[in-house]
């Protein structure tokens, strides 16, 4: 049930339609939560770019299964990639993710790039 | 109540404290609606960048009610400003909340920028 951040259509260019709105809050409401924020921050900021569970859980001071619950949500937004590797699991940033859900954000692009005051 | 999105700190740069995640949180917790997105892409599609409730209610198929608490959580987001004009309020986006908002997301600039593969 992954979602595919990067299909997700631009806010402002012009007026999202319901599908859109749906698909782009899906992933929104993934990142929205402070827990799995400092997750993806962690991980991207985990030497190699890469970190376990056993990693995470002393920083967040949550519980693995807390830790693994949020890390499964991420995944399944398609931000985070998981990576069974003997005990542990690895997880990373999925490259450009990120990104593309900050270019569905921005109005660059958009006529409200540089708005006028007033 | 209202958030300053600009000062939100880049989620990737280096790990996020537990109030920088929750302030960050906020904002997307906001914006992590199908209503409020769509509410945010029609004001920003509509003419002059400038919409009221009653451009909103009809194109949304949702209640003046349900708009204007809808609109509210934006405005106390930081994200839209109000102005009481006569019987109505006008809406227009913050200029550079969302985009302060897609450079939290972002990972230019970043040792994450461009990923390795593998």
């Amino acid at each position: 049930m992954s979602v595919d951040v990067a299909s997700c259509t631009p806010l402002v260019r012009k007026a999202l339609t319901a599908e859109q709105a749906a698909d782009l809050s899906r992933v929104l409401k993934a990142v929205a939560d402070p827990a799995r924020l400092r997750l993806l921050s962690l991980v991207a900021a985990h030497e190699g770019g890469e970190a376990c569970v056993c990693d995470l859980t002393e920083p967040l001071g949550l519980s693995q299964p807390t830790v693994s619950h949020h890390l499964k949500v991420l995944v399944d937004a398609g931000l985070l990639t998981r990576d069974k590797r003997g005990v542990w699991a690895w997880f990373r940033l999925v490259p450009g993710a990120l990104d593309a859900l900050a270019a569905a954000l921005s109005t660059a692009g958009s006529r409200d790039a540089a708005p006028s005051s007033g």
